[in-house]
This record gives structure tokens, sequence and C-alpha cells, in this order.
């Protein structure tokens, strides 16, 4: 796609909206407006703005079936006439055809090898090869490493590496096993031009690696129709160390659930849901964009100019 | 410690002999003879005449219980001079002194950087951050990739990977992020030298990355006391899939227990557990050692001339 950078930010619902993308693009990556479980067709044309003078280098990242509520949202990304569109977590691939056919690339995230061959087959332009340790949600299968080498292995399109990744070193890794470049989404989501509210931002600069859970007790308790097969990596919180692996018990809690919709509304990070994947422990500061992603990939050319 | 090829075989109890250790010394890494939760003084002082002419260049690695139970198992370990001794799986870090009094180098395997900072206050040598992927017994922490960053991060002594290694692309990958080495077990776990009996060989044959849980099912049954925090990963059969999650049943079911004894005594690993990490899909074929270590690491090597 003809990036100055490898690195291409994930579209996260709430966190990256057209002035990430904006500042992704123009540090040389291609930036992603992401459309999560509240995304809608009138909140895609309100960040719509912010990438206007980019010349349609940007993405849009959409879910499933968030797309299938509201067909609409995928007409106005397409005709948005962004570089790439992305639909995650869906088994209906006829999205693809519709997309290329306006020239548009389309790429989505997979999970092991047999999505993989699946989406290549369906016609997908590059997949994300996205691993247990990413932030958000996402399939807890396999690691990003095997991940990422059983992807290389089964499908000849370009492969970009998710989960994880918040480090020279970890970038290094990726683009030296064969990856395209990197889908960041925590290394990115602290930062300056993203949305994410301020104590959420503060508790991901606080977290540890070890910090991360796996759980569908936030969209459970929200009454999100995600597929179960797709948990979200959150910090772990209050919240989710109460009632991950009480969902039954959660599905019924009016009070439970009400606690959670006052502490999201209250931006409370030790109940409300912070997506994170196991790179956050790198995150130290809120830097602008362009200062992290500098540092990641002069830091990675560096490491692999020493692997001669 | 001078080798040839950044490799050195995982400690793998009842897998990694005498043979395998000289095989994989032979080929340029360090060969490691594991003594798992079956080890005992009787049982290395068996393998070490295999590793009779190395010269010292081979390594051995013990559970810290099993040490626990039976310490002439250190002393025998000691005394026969290996490069290095690695002791995983405990919290007590009184082994590194005494090992390193005797002039060898000492190992272990962590999970987090707290884990990593403290075995390097203890006097370690050598770390192996071993990711969440990995085959065999370890805590389900962290994936490969964002624990080797944050491990290098922590600590100066030299770090090995651990944890779905099974291909050129993900050793040219951790070498890249600047681990010293790779810790191999599954990878090795179907070659030619290995003790791995027939049946099992073949079942990881069979798999995909997808194919392993991480599950303490096994060592409840056979009432092995090994510490919750570390479940083994292994290939998902039948009895992995009815008991996973329900091991306090397990623990009083007899019959379950023995139909367990009998088919780990049949080799039967629809029953039997066959430890394995989710590189296990890039096993295709029984090899020697010494053309999977040249295979790895030739190709490797070629990816990161590439990455400059
Ligand atoms: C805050 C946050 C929000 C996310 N929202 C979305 C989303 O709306 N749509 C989507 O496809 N992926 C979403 N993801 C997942 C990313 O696409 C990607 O899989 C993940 O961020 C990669 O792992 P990393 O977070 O370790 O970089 C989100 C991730 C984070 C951290
Ligand atoms: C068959 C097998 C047996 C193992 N036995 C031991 C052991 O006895 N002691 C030990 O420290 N680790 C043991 N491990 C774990 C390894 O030390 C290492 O963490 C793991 O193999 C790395 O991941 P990988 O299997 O994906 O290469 C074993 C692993 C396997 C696959």
């Amino acid at each position: 796609m003809g990036l100055r950078v490898p690195v291409v930010n994930a579209p996260m619902g709430g966190v990256a909206g057209g002035r990430m993308a904006a500042a992704v693009t123009a540090a040389g990556g291609l930036g992603m407006i992401g459309m999560g479980s509240a995304g809608s067709a009138a909140a895609l044309r309100r960040e719509l703005p912010h990438t206007a003078s980019l010349g349609g280098r940007f993405g849009i990242g959409l879910v499933d079936w968030v797309v299938a509520a509201e067909p609409e949202l995928l007409e106005v990304a397409i005709a948005a006439a962004p570089t790439l569109i992305a639909v995650s977590f869906g088994t209906d691939p006829s999205w693809i055809e519709r997309v290329r056919a306006n020239g548009i690339r389309t790429a989505t995230q997979v999970y092991n090898a047999t999505d993989a061959r699946r989406a290549e087959d369906a016609g997908i332009d590059v997949l994300v090869a996205r691993g247990a340790e990413g932030g958000g949600h996402g399939a807890v299968e396999m690691g990003t490493l095997p991940l990422l080498d059983a992807v290389l292995d089964a499908v000849t399109v370009p492969v970009l590496a998710a989960g994880g990744i918040g480090s020279p070193a970890s970038l290094a890794a990726v683009l030296a096993a064969g990856a395209g470049g990197a889908w960041l989404g925590t290394h990115l989501a602290a930062c300056s031009e993203s949305s994410l509210p301020e104590a959420s931002r503060r508790a991901m600069i606080a977290a540890d690696g070890t910090d991360t859970i796996a759980t569908t007790a936030f969209d459970v308790a929200m009454r999100l129709p995600w597929p179960t097969r797709f948990p979200a990596r959150v910090l772990r919180n209050d919240f989710a160390a109460r009632w991950t692996g009480h969902e039954d018990a959660l599905r019924t809690d009016k009070a439970a659930q009400a606690a959670l919709a006052a502490a999201i509304a209250a931006d409370d990070p030790r109940t409300a849901p912070v997506d994170a994947g196991q790179g956050v422990g790198r995150i130290t500061a809120i830097a602008p964009v362009a200062q992290v992603i500098d540092e990641l990939c002069s830091g990675a050319a560096e490491l692999l100019a020493r692997g001669r």
C-alpha cells in the first residue's frame, strides 16, 4: 500500500477516530477509523472530516454484527473511498466482493490458519493475524508468534501481525518473521490523538503486561451480541475479577449491570472496561502518535540491521 | 556459551534423554537432559552415559519440587559437571548459589518481568522467557512475544525465548527481538532421538496449532504435586476435554484415574497426555535432530539477512 512505515493502527471503537487515523497516516503508516460495537453510520460520518485531507490514505474498520444491524454503515464507509476497509468478527464474507468492486482493499482479522485460508478464498487482500495477547475483542486461540507463523505458511496474501506488539523489539520480531507490518491497538490507544477518556488512559499507563484478562463479562452485562468466540482482553479490574466465569449470574443481575453502566459513564476504570493487550506494560506516558511510531520504527530498524 | 547455533533444547522429562541432548550438542546447540515429574537420581544416572563424550557441553534440567523430594538429584546433576543446570517451577532460589559455586551456569524459566528480576537478583546466569503458548508445564500469563519483550526490558542477563517456536520465521522473530537463542521443546519432541513413544509422536504430527489446551486435569488425576500456577499445555484429547474445569470431581474419580493410568501405559494419546505447544502444527515428519535444527537455523539466518 506504499506506506513509509509498516504500521497500521487497529480500528479501535471509541478510541481510534478520525484524529488518530489522520495522525497515523501523517506519521507514514495507514491510519484507521474504528467503529466498534457502538459504531453507526452517523458516528462514522462525524469522524470522516478529520481524514478529508488525506486523499483516501486511510482505512475504516467495522464490526460484522454491527454492519448486519445497520447495513448503511458499510455504505457510508465505501462512499468515503478509503484505501482499506476491514470487517472483523464475522463469518459471512460477502462484504469482500462488494468492497473490492469499489476499488477498495479489504482486510479482516484471523485467529488460525483455517480462518486465513477461508478469507483468502473469499478474496481478501490483506490478513491480520491476531494473537491471543491482543487488546479488545478477539478469539483466544493462538499466541501472536505461532499464529503469524501458521498464517504466513497457509496463505500468499500480505499478512499484518497483531497482538501484544508494543516495542521496537516486538515490531522487529514480526517483521523478521515475514509480516508485512504491524496492526497496533494498545500501543497507540493512550496517544494524545486517541479518544480514550482520561482515567482509562492513566490506568493503561499504570498497568503491567500481566494485568490483563480475556473476558465476556462486560459484553454480557451490557447485552452486546458479541459472538462468545470473541471475548475482550481488558485491564483486570474489580468487575472483571468478580464476574469472569460467572457470566450466567451476571445476565440477570440488574444491580451489577447498572453499576457497570454508571462506571462507564463516569470513566471509572475500577469497574469500566479498558481494552488492553499484553503489550500494555510498555506504555509509560501519553505521547503524540508521530513520536510513538517514530520510536517504534527506528528502534525496530536498528534491531533488524543488527540482525544480519 | 560458545554455541554454533542459537538453540537449546528444553529439558523435556521422558522425551529429552541423553540421546537427544547429545544430538542437539552435536548439531551445534546445547543439548539438555530433562528430568520431569518422574525424574530421579537413578534415572539421571541412566541418561548420563550418552553425554559422556561431550566434554561437558550439555545441560540438565530439573523440576523444583522433584529436587525437593530427592535432593540427591541435584547432587548427581552437579557431579556430572554439565555446562548448564536449569531448575524450574520453584520459588526457592538457593540452588543457584550451590550450582554456581561448582562453576556451572544456571537457568530458569520465567513468566513475567517480576519473575525475571527476582531470578536475576538471585544470581541466575540465563533466563528462559517462556510464553503461554509453550508445550508442557508452565504458567499461562503472557504470550511469548510480549513476554520476551518485557523480560529483555527488565534484566541484563542473556534471555532465551521459549513457547511456540517451531519454524525459521519464529526463530528469526525472537532473535531479531534480542533473544540470545531459543529454548525449543515441542519442535524437537518428535525427532528421531526423542524418547517419546510412537503413538504420541504420531499424534503430534497429526495436530494443528489450535489443537492444544492448558490443563491441570492430568496432574490432578495422577496426583502429581504440580503447583496450580503451572498447568500443562497438551494436545486436546478426550480426557482433557472431559475433565478440564472439572478437576475437583476428577480428584475422587478412581475409575477415570485408572483409565488414565492404563492409557499412559498403553501409549494411547486419545486419553494419555501428550505435551505440545502451539507450534506443533509445523511438525510434519519424524526427522533427525541435526536436520531439524539445520533447517530451522539456516531458514532463520536467511530471513534475518533479508531484514536489513
Ligand atoms: C482499545 C481497543 C479497542 C478496540 N476496538 C476494536 C474495534 O472496534 N474493532 C476491531 O476490529 N478491533 C478492535 N480492537 C482490537 C484490535 O483490532 C486488535 O486486534 C488489537 O488491538 C491488537 O492487539 P494489541 O492491542 O495488543 O495491539 C480494539 C483494541 C483495543 C486495544
Ligand atoms: C514434551 C515436553 C516435555 C516437557 N517437560 C519439561 C520438563 O520436564 N521440565 C521443564 O522444565 N520443562 C518441560 N517442558 C517445557 C519446556 O521447558 C518449555 O517451556 C516448552 O517446551 C517451550 O515451548 P514449546 O514446547 O512450544 O517449544 C516440556 C515441554 C514438552 C513439549
